[in-house]
């Protein structure tokens, strides 16, 4: 039984800390800590956790802890991840890895210091069975070689306090991750276009966005990053190569027909969406601590590069321009 | 964390086993019976299972057993069922409930005595996402009041000791629950009707058979069975209803396109179209068990009703004629 | 330049007089004649038909009228279809092509007393590019020998005058016509089973129908027949093979996403989707005229051979049992 | 009737006298003429032309054609269209309209002088079934205003002669058009992205390519035209908008499940893909002649638009940079 503590109760710590307790084989919460007291508790009571660490950083010391999980603000996983590190436990982070690609490269660089990987970035995608089904296809020659990739990640709203930058911080960054696995290269250059904005999207946000990336070898992928498109959570990818095409669809199990028209139910967010990558992600990440191996899923390098390459793109949301990655 | 003990170390007893240790939150296989001991110690192994019970009765009894699996030849479901309820153990029997629908007719009764459910029969489908999806929407009124039932149940083949009536009582037998549970009334009638055989049939397989199902509301099901299809494992449901239809769709998650054909991939077998459904099902089965309700999964009156169905539709086979359900 | 003559100038002669003129190329309308003649005015002007013959035995024997289409109500069609014949006039006369088999029965006698072929039944399916791609990939060995067909043909809703028998004879028909095309034998019994009526149907009603056809090499197809279907006009056919199936696809063109929905749009009416269908159908028999070659579209046996079927099927709706064809 | 000469007895000219003979109401090929006079021979019997002309400007003034379709080498089509703009006779050009942007500005001057519409470009994809519902819902505001246009226009192979430039000005000109007529504005800039090419383009050639538009108010229209692409002949355009996505569906009519796969048959060439878009250009082109209509389909003004997208896209080919259209 590996025992987990979790740091943040809020809308990711708490789904991880039920999945674990009611989806995944091997995993015990033992341990929550929140700032907010009153949600580590509520959280804990849920999941039938012990111990609730009012310091993060105590409940990464807590023998009883075998692995973490760190779902509190994105300005406090690099110490926590350090810390992680640090005591040599395994620990999963949610995305964005770190506040900025120095910042993620800091983690890389203490991984590389203890010359053993302990950190997973929670870019749940690669967990879902389309894109895995995508993967497996591609890798197995099914199309040829890529050449080029078009994305399309549609939001039907975002927070007031959404800007323009985490339409590629926050939402194309999973787009960044999973065209980088797929491809198996890295992004080296980044183009933002953006079109007259919706009249659904808030004043002054440049919603949608074209984003482009250039990868290594040549390939371009092109990203739709759509918060405000109101008709569903929609997330398209299709991958074109040499000799045909690979196309993501969307997850319907049952078609309607009434009223002159056959309809099949789309998403309405990503819980939805990709509650399956969720619960794979962590039944992987458990299994793989049981086994006493290294975790295989998105590296702190894959976190820092999902970094640098989105600090590209803000900067040509910015300057108009394409801007190269600094990696 | 309950302790489950599985009875039979088979192709079923065995993904049982694996599936409640590798991805099943809650439970833990503790004893393993199996005839053969070697099968028994393999199974064991594997999930770490602690204790290896030569007679099943024994398993059933052990106070460290909270729970039992049974997935054993269908002649001993009848006595360890019935031991179950005896020992007031939580107790997932495989399909069919019992050899005939007099012996499922008597675990009806000892629950009955006992009152008090303890019995789930192992109809999984009620857990695939797509046949869940059918139900609420019909149940919300989607289609209006159903009419007819549209199925196909396609095997690519089967083993060499299936005979005619195994298509109904191991294949459609399926689609018998599947269809009681999403209409939510007894079949009464059941009218078989035999093609020309399929080249693919061994000889003298009536395969595929086109079966009829009326209900006591007057509704009707058909169903293909077909075990010898050849091109894939392919499960197909259609309501139709006072207002619209209700449509499974196939389970694919990406399209490719090449050779100037688009193309899904279409199922191998039952595991990969329901193993979901299993996974579902064990675990909704060891959540019950955990709060201590009763389970809300297909009751011994459900494997009853299908065992008398058969029953029918076997004479229906026989005498070319339809007959009625005896129930 | 094929001068038509056209008998009838209701919802389906004025439909045919329409297409001849503004859709196919190598026709010309040149007479109409209708019992009522106002109707027969209004589409001769808009078809710009010179002439208008009270008495549709006169249009036959015009010499300037090369070809004729007879769409006048069906007691009519057997005189006028003997005319035609005598005359030695290419005929395309709608479906059905007589009131009973008996009737029928007298058109193909009098085309074999003539040893040749003038006359073609209106069954416009096999034009349809679905149907013609069904029989082209079946023919040519896509899935093998067929072993099942599964129809459905549902009207959003029917007259007044409706029965329950025109469900079999106006609805079915098509289902009798393709299914023998398509398989290239002819249906020997029938059967026809009427689970509970919709609540959509007229009092008395009984509809949906389920009806069964075996075939002389003892295949079997069914055919929900559902005139009260209400959401759409919706035709479905999937040949059941030894080595796969073939599925008609509804005919969409977009998709459309909005609502958290995906949805496609379904035909209205026989018009829309069988529009193509009549197009083709007119402008083979006009091309066949043109190179004076026999027709090959459907043939007075084929109008026959489904009057029969229809017969045995009326049969069984009344009996309850199955009835065997008389051909 | 319509007599119409046909100027150009190549791949497109013939194909039109064909269809002109073959599948449109209301018109006869009256004259051919061709630099090549065995092509011209050839086609003229095929299709019944009584008259060969080898000077096309004698076939524009021969009193006996009523209008005329030019399909023969762009670099032709100015002095013919505008021979027939003075002879004022319906023409319909195939495109692109003419050599550069400014040849067809002078056919649009030709016309602007005698204030009357002859010219019709072969724009044929707005006849397309399934592009002509994209725009009656797009305009019926099924999805808002639109922001965003997704295409892609793929070939499996290309003759020798074909070079990059042509796969804007030769291939990509559909988008133009296309994309312009949905959205109801003008592109005003144009951005092409060369990826690494396909091993299967023919050396030097930069294929794919992505292209960007921008329009008057701001919508992007990006096209991956890709003319090595092997698989198949594959159109695809998504409008994204403001409430939703409407979307192309390619043009199955029959599902095949087989080897476990289920499959749909994709377009092998233009020809099959737009079949029917041919027919219903040219049916609506004779309809408009014979009511004395002007034409309502593309215009002299589309060419020229198209003209001079398609040159600053070749520019921006060249400089990698975005380039002002210059309209």
């Amino acid at each position: 039984m590996v025992n987990v503590g979790v740091i943040g109760a809020g809308l990711m710590g708490s789904t991880h800390a039920r999945l674990l307790t009611s989806a995944v084989a091997g995993a015990e919460v033992v341990a929550i800590s929140d700032a907010v007291q009153d949600s580590a508790a509520t959280v804990a009571e849920e999941v039938g956790a012990g111990t609730i660490h009012a310091d993060a950083l105590e409940l990464i010391a807590d023998p009883a802890v075998h692995a973490v999980v760190i779902a509190s603000p994105v300005a406090t996983h690099e110490p926590f991840a350090l810390a992680c590190i640090e005591a040599g436990k395994p620990v999963l982070c949610e995305k964005p890895l770190a506040t900025s690609a120095a910042a993620a490269k800091r983690i890389v660089d203490a991984e590389v210091a203890v010359a053993r990987r302990y950190l997973t970035v929670g870019f749940m995608r690669r967990y879902d069975p389309g894109y895995a089904d995508l993967k497996t296809r591609l890798d197995a020659g099914a199309i040829g070689a890529p050449l080029l990739v078009h994305c399309a990640h549609r939001n039907p709203s975002v927070h007031e306090f959404f800007d323009s930058r985490m339409i590629i911080t926050d939402t194309a960054v999973h787009e960044v991750d999973i065209t980088r696995w797929l491809l198996g290269e890295e992004i080296v250059r980044a183009t933002v276009l953006t079109p007259a904005p919706s009249g659904r999207a808030r004043q002054g946000l440049r919603d949608p966005q074209l984003i482009l990336f250039e990868t290594e070898h040549g390939r371009i992928v092109d990203v739709e990053a759509f918060v405000s498109a109101g008709y569903a959570y929609d997330i398209r990818c299709e991958i074109v190569g040499e000799d045909g095409t690979l196309e993501l669809l969307p997850p319907a199990t049952v078609s309607e027909r009434r009223d002159f028209t056959e309809s099949l139910p789309l998403p309405r967010g990503f819980q939805q969406r990709f509650g399956a990558a969720y619960v794979n992600e962590l039944q992987a990440w458990v299994a793989s601590i049981q086994l006493g191996e290294e975790p295989s899923g998105p590296s702190a390098w894959d976190g820092y590069a999902a970094a640098a390459v989105c600090e590209a793109a803000v900067a040509s949301l910015e300057s108009g321009r394409p801007v190269d990655v600094d990696l």
